[in-house]
């Protein structure tokens, strides 16, 4: 196995190079890209690329989501090519590639957010791939990723997953967090305002306007609380009423599961999701229109057992099923 | 910041003094006290006080509850003024402070019993605080608890969350221990035998006498495996219905959660509630005469990335907005 | 308590020996058997008999199941005698004992299975052992285990609780590993290919076949995706018209319940079954005519504060109730 | 393997009972009893016993010591039978083995005195063992083996390698605790104030009067910081001058060791020992009159890898050598 | 203990409040001030002030260090009054306070240096604080903290231990990280060039200019590799040469512990010293003119059992004592 | 950063191609070679080529170690280009590149040892490699590494650090394990019986006969209990002595060092060497004629915080300068 480019691979539909066929090579063998994927410098091309962005500096809590992307392709060995749920062989019907990490400056924010932006829209643009799916780092990347994509789309819907608005404004004077993206791309006119919606939202907020302030931007919210009566086709319905046929964007913050799911994250908050939740409502992504996503607040310090990098691993690969289903 | 008395705080109203401002001072920053409260000595008195009792030597298995207030105190940094799925500042129209720990001696249950009830009692009586919130340490705290308690109210009605009756009597001769809280109240008169229930109730017993004895104690049992059927509007009503109006003491023993949700803990039992469910009844409590209650059996040592203790802080805060909103 | 022969124990009916008395033995002394009941050695001869098979060198991921008997038999210390949720005395009314484990060669899968084979064997015809609960160790150890049980009650149905289907064929060449006991075990014509099913079953396959094949095997699927709204009794039934009648074999691969609930396991999926939900459908396995079961996949160096031990302790108490009410 | 009696064993001089033959039975299999060595009531009798007490309620920071027997004994499942650098094969030399745990009552620390004080007279006189290796458990357990060590060999002479001095007078009153045993112990005449010493001891202190009243109480002090400059020959030296040919107990508290050599500990103080430099002096117990031992303050929920319970089952295994090879 | 003013003390010369009473309340009640020393507003004033500087966006791989300072705190609830080692009651003759955290902003290095450098000359003027300890954090807050003692004692010689030089230049363009304390720092004209020196420097550089940078900015370099033949003496030695009878200020990276004493830290090296080593070597601190001192590096998300905190409070308190004890 | 191909190196002498510069891509950034050098396919061709062998079929006790070859690579991130305590660019006077992972099979031990001799072979001889660092892995890769070797360089001198000796016999009737690997390659002729040592040798063994089997086998003895009154420069000394000019294999089992240092390992013995003393000898491989080495047994499911895997790092770097400096 030593010469990567003779790794033998599972082949797809017209010449796509599929991941590495676990049944020659076992699963913990080579390199970690998501779920064992060519390198786009591999496939020559993608038509869907995984981009890492490890960055962190934007956390209001605990830090440690820099080495996010590592972590969550390394959970990501085990995913097998065909997924029975939706009836799709992902990486057989699209080329998809992993286009590795985005040279992230961690000591400001402000030069960090171009380098993103501007990775995404080399890659989206100059590299011809058409859906990127962003392995994060902290919240404050969906903002540049989001331009990107705009750039692309123009404004797009937003389903967020997250059990925090992320519409907040300011924090130490700092506009710029991973507390704030949503607002930041409200307010630049790059989304959708009568698209988007939150899902997962719970815990305490700061006060009321929260929520007023949040409504103004273009959101509507599904609480966790919601869940219970709702069950996930209530969950589904509402998110597809809300969407409609608009270009989506989907941004996964892991920290909408509750934390026995997703403990290695930075602002845990209890009484979220269970991940067979997550994933059964990801699923219906593959009605819509989506056009990029991420997944982001995946902290390996604070993970134990993969258990948080499984599950992100496993929503990836559900958005990446969406994608090869998916309306274009 | 390195005077707390002028630590930037969040003011509630008729110049209550509320958590740190965290847009000022991050979460991480200065001493842990619950929700980053004051403590009484600079809230001046309290309406509502919590109250830490780092004891463990009533254990009969995993000890490390004794780091528990600590551990909660820590895992509560998070926690932001405004309660949404309630609608109410819970630290904004109450004075809620933080009275630190009682100093309890771990080489005697009788002398740390009799200290517990001292300090709980003063701050009931003497100290002018109207509602207590106790963060154990394990659950022989209760017995002394209720004492100072039924010493303002009278019998109170028990609403117990735990995995286990704690109903028991003794054990190798010892009759105050973490399995015994209950029926030593019932014994003593304390409790109001018709009106305390058990909720989430699961696992092995010693016999069927276990569950004969309790029903004589005064406890009807709700037990996790009813979850499923009921369903949280059901939970609440049965418990809305056993407790009525009487004076209503809470009891959390963590446990209640599943060990996917609450690994740091003593006695853990599979098959437990998650921490969206229990939440979800514990905001119920709004509407009973809540007079005071603990949270127990938080076992440090056994937690991972304060999965636990977080569960365990959102649970006190469920509780903290019930006495907010509560009716006196 | 330095006289093991000495230790108090509870008796149960007819001069039933049973397992350590904990009112007078604190649960974490002494050795570790299985809820701390006694050795077969002890107990002089068992109806029901726990054997450990710390064999892991069939796994196809992460290693560590060769602990897993062990780990389970520490993380059972807290089980008491009485299952309140049936209404038994599992270990009172049948002579339960610990069988400890099998010698097993960790350097060859063809000698392994031949020596569980063996054990199992002579523990069910020549020990007089009427049931056997098998403490794993990976899933190859189905295969050997199900054979042992084949010898005496002739093809069984097999309820199978699992993330994946395990009927694989080869890999790497090799045809016995822990991905592939069940096709093999149709094949061998052991099992009873009109009664057979998975439970819980989730997660991307290697192609549609995976599922055709399955099928051919003997095997229907309940996916995880249908516990939410078949519910617990809905599995219940699709299991009992499953098997009706036919002798059962259970198997337990814990990686049927989510990460969160079982992290300490070789090839964890997320979106899978609660412990609550689990425990149950166990329980309705009373109902069957259940000959044989195992619990398996359990890997300690990935587990936390015993989680995944408790739960797989708490499955094998469900399934010891089962045999202890089942019929004969 | 499932039979006990059966276990392939090694046989020592005339028919001794050694432990289980790990060429035959893997490391992993089988019960966990120190160094796989066979119990009290197989081996019939023994001439050193190991005997668990697992006993932690008079610590003072940390708990946990009470799964301290057992973790030792799951950490000695490496050790083979031939000691190197002392030329002994310790347990071929003589009959060695486990006695099992004292039921030790955690609620009542003078209640579990007297249990240990009485197990261990029970087995030194009515079982004929004439040696002890105690397991713990807390540093309390000390004084009540001394008692039962003094009553067969009059006063001893005590070698103590501990961070701390344990000559504490009481805490909260409490005269029996993990600080006190060897303050109780001279007071009580069961040590032999003449041949008494510290090695290893660190940290601060309470006040200068902590050392005057050591050595009032007959110890010397072999600080950590004198291991520089007198290598372990020097402290060996030491050692062997300051007891001479008197009776020697040894009592080796864990933390002694570093904190790096030894986290699973309750009161761990930087600047320690390394296991290297234990082991080293420990050897060199062959040479003195040793007539009991005892490890304690192995706190396993602190423990990681078992780096811990590795040290104190070498820690074991040098003192049984000792035994082995000692002058009787 | 619910009134924290009312804590049980023990008091030093001339009326100096000392650190809570261990006798009389546990060590592990009530809040985790250093060494569980009087905060300064319960002290009235201080001659020295330890402060908390909870900064880590300045680090060049694993954060964590935001959380180092209430790390060492909870890590240094077992420190005793009295030093025997150098024969001093730091906490007697000196009052000793805790001046609480700053509150850094976490998103823009340059505000927080500015916060970091006003907080420390406040107290060190306004507050009349004659010696500072802080606590960080990451090796950033070296420069602010040595602006503050520069404008108080003019240049100083720095004893610096680590296992890097810290004089690097910029990294991503940024000059201010964890990295370049030390060359801003001779650069500023802050330290005296003719006094400085590393100790416990080791592992890869990026080329041999980093070594003749380093002594150009006014720096000898004590590599870790000349310990062995050295020894603690010869350490000592060459400190006290090189630093004379300057003003000194001592910064005390952790990671110049080998990773197996200070795992808990963001660049850790293998080959480094052991805690008794760094010691030993900081109690001869006593014998320089010492004005101030910072302990930096700790991060928690990757410590175990406390290790890293422990060794932090023992670094802490030896150069507490060497204050206390110092000419001045 | 998205294409590998464009990641901005060090340039080394001659257009060698170096390690990712990690002035202008962060260390957590990108795939994980080992210390971020070019992939083979990337260099083009190598002089030197690290090969990961993930496999662990061999062991005797814990397993896990085919997660080894990432871990020691990830745990690289921080390895600089020029290494001080030699004086040399390792990466920039040879061209080291990863040469990936050997795709060998879990379930045959036999079938593995193939494979991985078939591809070391083919990197020596068909791709011309001229020395191989293998990172492991458990021991039974030394067997078909050497063999390797040997084919091109003859019989070599093998200085194996490691606490066990690894020339035993069988294993339950295997003759290739961990444990056997230098008795095999004795046997063979593959290696210099006058040439051999092992370094660091501790613990129980099973009997007299395992020394005088190893001395017949080719082997000298240098055992951790040598180490304090040896110091480095005896131990280096002694090395030197015994292999003189031959061609020189090293093999490094990460349990020579101490459980405190290599906590990820699957058989540790306490008392070994420090990361210090291993790196201080291993230095003093550049006067050797190194052709080859490997570093074995680390085992990431019980490594905590990369202590283990950044202590596998460095062993790694010092052996490329080895090679770097090395006579050919």
């Amino acid at each position: 196995m030593t010469d990567p480019e003779a790794t033998p691979r599972i082949t797809g539909e017209g010449g796509i190079i599929g991941p590495v066929d676990a049944s020659r090579v076992p699963r913990w063998v080579g390199e970690a890209t998501f779920a064992r994927l060519p390198r786009i410098s591999e496939a020559g091309q993608a038509d869907v690329a995984i981009l890492g962005v490890p960055f962190d500096t934007g956390v209001s809590y605990r830090p440690g989501a820099r080495f996010g992307p590592g972590h969550i392709r390394e959970s990501s060995r085990l995913l097998r090519p065909y997924n029975p749920a939706v009836g799709v062989h992902p990486f057989g019907v699209r080329q998809v590639a992993d286009a590795g990490d985005v040279a992230v400056n961690p000591f400001s924010i402000a030069d960090a957010i171009a380098t993103i932006q501007g990775a995404a829209g080399e890659l989206l643009t100059g590299a011809g791939v058409k859906r990127l799916l962003a392995l994060g780092g902290d919240h404050t990347i969906a903002l540049p990723l989001l331009r990107a994509v705009h750039a692309v789309h123009g404004p797009v819907a937003v389903v967020h997953f997250d059990a925090h608005l992320d519409t907040w404004d300011t924090y130490f004077g700092a506009a710029y967090t991973h507390g704030t993206p949503f607002r930041r791309a409200s307010e630049e006119g790059i989304i959708d305002k009568t698209g988007c919606l939150h899902v997962g939202i719970r815990g305490p907020l700061y006060g009321e306007a929260d929520l007023t302030d949040d409504s103004a931007l273009g959101f509507r919210v599904l609480p966790a609380t919601d869940v219970e009566h709702l069950g996930t086709p209530g969950m589904i319905e509402a998110i597809a009423r809300r969407v409609g046929d608009r270009p989506v964007y989907v941004s996964v913050d892991i920290d909408v599961l509750d934390p026995a799911f997703a403990p290695g994250t930075g602002t845990p908050e209890a009484g979220g999701l269970t991940s067979r939740e997550l994933l059964a409502v990801l699923r219906s992504c593959k009605d819509l229109n989506l056009v990029g996503a991420d997944i982001v607040e995946v902290a390996p310090p604070y993970d134990h057992a993969q258990v948080t990098g499984i599950a992100a691993a496993h929503v990836g690969y559900e958005l990446l099923s969406a994608l090869a289903l998916g309306k274009r």
